[in-house]
């Protein structure tokens, strides 16, 4: 009972940035900062995408409100593209707008979620989840995966060793942040398959599902869509992770209680950003776009893995790789702090689930040159470890 | 255990709108509609506060995150505002910019409660309140005040006879929307002494502050500091509620539990959107068309209510009146249904608390003629019943 000054048990357990400890050398470095901890794009939206090609005076009401769950043009917009992508016939009631995949994966754990139920997150995994899911007081269960698992079998054998009574969910993360890894196609499919055979739920995050550079993005509603929410967003893929739009696709029978979950967390999605959104789909703005953007972030990916020595990246645009070799009795901390004297700041392995040794870099969060001298400081301090 | 296909107990709880049942008609009406059901305004925002005011050339990463907790320059000018406002010295760290009043009042209530923890609502209360309690798990309890209360005294003894030992906190909405009054400072300053001596916290929901048209606005900050939370919003103010930004003010100590749920839920506030707040408050675009809109408004809301035959509006944008004495066997549906009929449509009392024979009225969600044609023809209606 949090009275006054007490709050939230479950909110409190939540860690804080672990990047806290060096947010205060960030703030203060003089010299060239390489903020490669960073998960974001240096790009602009494409032109005719952008808030300033949106005006009143053709889009009366574009500061107003717009129906909770989203705009009807974007809602219909993404039912044909879902439809299209996962071969599931899918329309404006299988779908809730939300302010970004966040206020999506927000949704979804709301609506599921009963105190202390347990969700299983496939790991390496997208930070914030962990804290998404005590937000609505679950317990988050890291599940070693991507660093351990090499066939469906094992895949298998990973996640049914954390399955519990309360266990209510997977959560998969595809393309992956932090590894850039692509979770093959078969092993999402054993994992899918276990699932439904213990009545989970599936929770997909697959905001880098047009990032891929190397084999094929899954799209686990084609694979159980009685089962599966899929939470997407237009932040990564196109540059607008400012404007807080993404969306939900999931079975319809279950969405009206998202949407209670989304009308009461953030009401509703920008309707700037949802027009933006819908130009992206409806006029063909984004495609061009995305095909030169896709091909850049690939080439810039490649150069860092080969400067840093590790696998070149599938999707997403992050690396992910154990600085285990380059660490002394300081441990991460201390290489953390190295890099950052030198200007280059990266994410801790401990936010991603249970690896804390290992680093995330960004390779899209600054400009491609500035990326580029950060990744050389990175790599020559490593050489002389 | 809501394991597939079931979903959370407490978010099956929350009623859906109630205003489904005339949404169909609201939709196929043929004629003219008068939506004095919505909350809104008619109002674009102040010129030079638009989304096509902002542009990529002069704000360079404008659709890119800005820190999750807040625009640095919006949370320097909400803390000099909220100094001048409460007399509580308030800088950045007492503040977290959220997706309008919405979001924060969501971050607070993340914050504070363990399952099963009792919020008191004073009544009648905003809708959305009940339900992001209980998308918390916890329980909202409805107080009846407003329609009751006449004095400090009589407000104390009402909140009392709801304590119960899972009570945490109080929910006080002044202006108030639905019922358009100020609740008066002594009343307030009872309530908060005697919630101090209980030690609850106060959530303080005042985002129509800046739409007081007779008495004065209490900032529950100024009262007690240390375990008020403030929401508050450009939305209903400035025109902007399709921005989604909104703040929150609140004790330092507890911010940071506050920030977690928020960047858990949302993540952060559009930027775009946080731009056009902070040129309303820092070039001062925003006051003459606040007083010229709180003018209006307050006419609007007079001339609705003599129409009516009721008190004018102290501030908010609804007036809030029992139908008793126009229903018929039918009950609340049957008049909402004939005014529907007439393309009146009205929010019925019973999202607001126990008050199943009130409806509310906005007088601004439509432009002004339409609300006078739409006030008279329920005003018509009312007289032939």
């Amino acid at each position: 009972m949090p009275r006054h000054p007490q709050t939230s048990t479950s909110v409190r357990e939540i860690s804080g940035s672990v990047f806290t400890a060096l947010a205060h050398k960030l703030a203060t470095f003089e010299g060239e900062v390489f903020p490669l901890h960073v998960g974001d794009t240096w790009l602009e939206p494409p032109e005719g995408c952008r808030m300033e090609d949106f005006r009143v005076e053709t889009h009366p009401g574009m500061h107003a409100y717009t129906q909770p769950h989203g705009h009807p043009d974007l809602l219909d917009a993404l039912g044909d593209l879902t439809t299209r992508r996962t071969g599931v016939e899918t329309d404006k009631n299988d779908i809730l707008i939300t302010t970004g995949a966040t206020g999506g994966l927000g949704a979804i754990m709301g609506a599921l979620l009963e105190p202390g139920d347990e969700v299983l997150l496939l790991a390496p995994y997208w930070p914030l989840i962990a804290g998404i899911v005590r937000s609505f007081h679950g317990c988050p269960v890291a599940v070693p995966f991507l660093d351990v698992v090499d066939s469906p079998e094992t895949a298998v054998e990973r996640v049914r060793r954390h399955l519990t009574a309360k266990t209510i969910a997977v959560y998969i993360n595809t393309p992956n942040n932090p590894t850039g890894r692509v979770i093959p196609q078969e092993w999402i499919e054993a994992v899918v398959e276990w699932a439904a055979s213990e009545g989970l739920w599936i929770v997909a995050d697959e905001v880098y599902e047009e990032l891929v550079y190397e084999g094929r993005h899954t799209y686990c509603r084609g694979l159980a869509p009685e089962r599966t929410f899929s939470a997407h967003s237009f932040s990564k893929a196109y540059a607008m992770a400012g404007n807080r739009c993404g969306w939900v696709v999931g079975p319809r029978q279950s969405m009206i209680e998202l949407q209670k979950v989304g009308t009461h967390s953030f009401y509703s999605t920008p309707t700037a950003s949802q027009l933006a959104a819908c130009r992206l789909l409806q006029d063909g703005y984004g495609e061009a776009w995305m095909a030169e953007t896709r091909a850049l972030y690939a080439q810039l990916g490649r150069e860092a893995a080969e400067s840093l020595g590790i696998d070149p990246p599938q999707g997403s645009t992050f690396l992910f790789f154990d600085a285990e070799p380059y660490l002394d009795d300081r441990g991460l901390e201390g290489f953390l702090n190295d890099c950052a004297d030198r200007g280059v700041f990266l994410a801790p392995g401990a936010s991603f689930g249970p690896y804390p040794t290992w680093v995330r870099v960004c390779f899209t969060a600054a400009p491609p040159e500035v990326t580029r001298r950060g990744v050389a400081v990175l790599t020559e301090l490593m050489r002389r470890t």
